[in-house]
């Protein structure tokens, strides 16, 4: 028995078989063969099997995900049974008398080395695709076992070494109950996937892949951050009244699924979701979500082959409106870039991403492709309670040039005979420090913030958060954050304006406190926190936290922060 | 004739003949050959001239810049003579009877493919050395001529795409009248380069080198970012006039060398240098430097195959001391990661490097390479004004842990019974926002602060500066930077401590006013803009701009900023 320390990333406690979703070790050795016919066989065989379980994991991707989705493996498939790929393999094994991995590897490497170099990136995704085939053809030659996610079929927990947006659209979601990997924190992608799947998760355990094998029991503690591997009779016991008594608290969480949300001494505050697709509602109304405080669109752009259309774009967001039926519901344009690239666009290569042409940036100088998107949002507006929100915003200039930009939508669509809300509110995400410096000037124009945590903290603190060597330096609590973050809600207050947060801080039980003191009004977070944290604020007293401002920002260090907060609220 | 608008980069005026800076191009046409002999014979003469251009270079580099950068070409010399490169050409001629072009480029390129892979970075140098010799050689061979800096002996305007370390460093600079270059800003290498060599350089004309032939006859305008192309007589004549203006300008400004920087309204600040080596010093002295208010100490470690000893540093140290007899000298310690890499340091390639692992991050965890450069400093001390920076500081418990090794150091001295002064100053860098944003906290601690405009503008932007997609969003002048500027000054005169700038910013005749009204205290420039900049400060009234700082610090745009300020100062 061991136990590996991680970070907690989704809460619950989750006991089951390991499954290691890790390529295994694919080299082999290349040989001359005295039998080149067996080598075809052998080759043909390999190809037979992989062909049999690409077609079940397109079926499954199709029955669970979408076509869409499905489609990546049709492409496979094709790529399987390509004569221009397959023929030169088997020549090579006549030829030169070779085995068939060696074939295999060096009639791939040489398409792939091709498409790769070519500057066009559907002939580059091409080569993506011969890689990931020839991975599983490999495996089969070598009699390994090749990790699918989408065939699993009894309960198990995952272990990565990072789950990937492909790798966590394949999971069956019915069997597995929960996660753990070496890398990430708690706002990595298979983090945030974690909480919206509401199954627990350890992340960034450093070593996960490495002691654990498959099949060994695990659990996983998702309060604690703990994984446990092959535990005694004895733990096992403890764990599963552990998980009875998270069970019974969830129940409790529950009763206040239609209560508002309201601290000790009487202040309410709302609490929000962040969603990516119209699916996701329904997880926001369960947790008792009183409104949608982002709705993240890059999702509708992602995993295609072009755009999606206008009315692709109003069907969606006609569907969350109606759906969250009059609570308000703010979605966010367009962030592409950075770390989110989309092929058929081809954004920039680029030195420092997370500093270059994204979101906002891109959609000013692409027109075709945003005006669509305010098209959508504006003919939607009359389905519910929309509020419109511009990302990455570092200077009045954007803001305006963006608004000019709805606003002549909106007129050409009223020229049209179309219906457009009155009501739509227009703002901001305050991701950028320039942004939260001059919130002030910034109060004037918008019609409300929404702080966006995760970018904010890694450009002030100039540390990526993706990066483990300066991961230390991402610190929700350090008292510059703080500092900028009150300086966004009083320039708010004074013009009348309301602020959310939309990053992960909104849901984190020590930021709670402190943001309910500094005053914002709303906190967006993932559905499942929804009622923890309203929980927690039911206990809270605004009136005193507001109190400990003064104290709060003039603090040195992130842990003196912490400390404080954790005596006062203790 | 023709005029192409860039960005003026180093002020003056040159004409001269160009001098493009381009790799030619080296295609060619794989051919069989009947007379393999003959393309061996080829061979040979095309790797005798490129021999021969070498040495030449090599002595050049010798004697102007220094026997460790001349090293570099004992490297490639010896790639030409190694038979284990050259036979193999040879061979591949006589059995595949393929041209002497054919044969080198497939030899040269498999080597450069097998040292390059190899997880080792002295054979990816190796990799390096030969692609840069293959290049000559291959250009002998076509008969096109291939640029060398080095053996530049007529007046001439460089044309590039850009300008690296390396090639500035090979360039000839009694020759060298003016640069003008595709990309580049004003805080690119190359524009540092011109200000600091004192030519004229015009950055940033996207298309110099598409446009300008060699032996074009062309006039760079430094004061205005204007290159003309073939001007007409009446036109060189108008430039001839404006050069000689500019001379007897720099003679009015070197009038002022010895006075102090005095505003009109008799407050004193100082003007200091940014340098990067001992021998910037005389360039400080003759234009009239009241201190060195950044010493960049890289160029210690660059170019290198293995860290500098105490003791190489110790010499630099004290020579910069020395010479600048008692005058202040900022030290800031190793500033390397982001776009500075140390082949012999090994550091991870990084998504966002300028979010990285970088300058005291790097340094806190590799004391073996931060210890050995403090001790240099702290035994340098005792002879001049030392003041010790430590850059990128993100968290107090950052400076508090570096101020506690050079305190370690500084005992382990004086146990050694080594002098150590009593005086030296240590502060750090703002170029963080947070550190701006929670300045008054550091400044109980620090003895001083040097904003670096350059990273704090990048940050607090989220832009990166060398992106020329979002290079917009660099704006020296938004009212967010002012704010953050505002506050560094504030909170150390709270503490009676001083504020330096070390960024583009502090000689920019825009900033100046701005500056000067917020009360900064020291500014650090390029040598060459101190002259201008104190005769500009000498006509400025420090107590009416500061008047305008309420002003200022609530405006909404940079365009705001700049209109307001021009009006003042007209």
């Amino acid at each position: 028995m061991a136990n590996i320390q991680g970070i907690a990333a989704s809460s619950g406690i989750a006991i089951a078989k390991a499954y290691l979703l890790e390529t295994p070790d694919l080299s082999f050795e290349k040989v001359t063969t005295a039998t080149p016919q067996v080598e075809i066989e052998r080759l043909d065989q390999a190809l037979d099997i992989s062909k049999q379980e690409l077609e079940k994991i397109k079926a499954h991707t199709k029955e669970n995900i979408g076509d869409e989705h499905a489609e990546i493996f049709s492409a496979h498939l094709l790529v399987l049974s390509d004569p221009e790929l397959i023929n030169p393999m088997k020549d090579k094994i006549n030829s030169e008398n070779v085995n068939a991995e060696a074939a295999l590897d060096e009639v791939a490497t040489m398409f792939i080395d091709m498409f790769k170099n070519m500057d066009n990136a559907y002939m580059r995704e091409r080569a993506a695709d011969i890689y990931d085939v020839t991975k599983r053809v490999k495996a089969h030659l070598l009699g390994v076992t090749f990790p699918d996610p989408a065939l699993i079929d009894e309960e198990v927990i995952v272990i990565a070494n990072d789950l990937t947006p492909s790798d966590t659209a394949q999971l069956n979601r019915d069997y597995v109950k929960g996660f753990a990997t070496d890398i990430g924190g708690r706002t990595s992608h298979s983090a945030i996937m974690a909480r919206s799947l509401e199954i627990p998760a350890v992340v960034g355990t450093k070593e996960v892949t490495s002691t654990i094998q498959n099949d060994d029991l695990v659990i996983v503690d998702g309060n604690e951050g703990i994984v446990l591997i092959n535990p005694t009779e004895e733990v096992i016991e403890k764990y599963r009244k552990k998980q009875e008594e998270f069970a019974k608290q969830k129940q409790e969480w529950a009763k206040l699924k239609n209560e508002p949300t309201l601290s000790a001494d009487g202040e309410q505050v709302e609490l929000a979701a962040n969603i990516g697709t119209p699916d996701d509602v329904i997880g926001v109304l369960d947790n008792g979500g009183e409104g949608v405080g982002l709705y993240r669109t890059e999702f509708l752009y992602m995993g295609k082959s072009q755009l999606p259309t206008e009315e692709e774009q109003f069907t969606a967001y006609k569907s969350v409106l109606e759906q969250m039926d009059g609570k308000p519901v703010v979605v966010r344009t367009l962030d592409i870039g950075g770390d989110k690239e989309l092929n058929y666009l081809d954004l920039p290569n680029e030195l420092n991403p997370f500093l270059g042409f994204r979101a906002i940036r891109f959609c000013l100088e692409n027109e075709q492709v945003f005006r669509p998107q305010l098209r959508a949002l504006l003919r939607a507006s009359v389905y519910g309670n929309l509020k419109i929100m511009f990302p990455m915003i570092a200077t009045l200039e954007e803001f305006r040039q963006a608004k000019a930009i709805l606003m002549d939508e909106k007129e050409a669509l009223l020229q049209e005979g179309k219906e457009v809300s009155d009501h739509i509110e227009i703002g901001i995400m305050v991701e950028i420090p320039s942004t939260a410096v001059i919130a002030k000037q910034f109060a004037k124009e918008v019609d409300f913030f929404s702080i966006g945590t995760n970018d904010l903290i890694q450009y002030t603190m100039a540390a990526d958060r993706m990066n483990e060597q300066v991961s230390y330096l991402y610190q929700p609590y350090h008292p510059a954050i703080l500092n900028l973050i009150n300086n966004v809600i009083e320039a708010a207050h004074s013009e009348d304006k309301w602020v959310g947060m939309c990053g992960e801080m909104a849901g984190d039980a020590i930021a709670i406190p402190i943001l309910l003191g500094l005053g914002l009004d709303e906190f967006s977070m993932s559905a499942t926190s929804i009622l923890p944290a309203r929980t927690q604020i039911r206990e809270l007293d605004k009136g005193k936290l507001a109190s400990y401002k003064d104290q709060l920002l003039s603090m040195s260090t992130a842990e003196e922060v912490v400390q404080f907060i954790k005596e006062k609220t203790e």
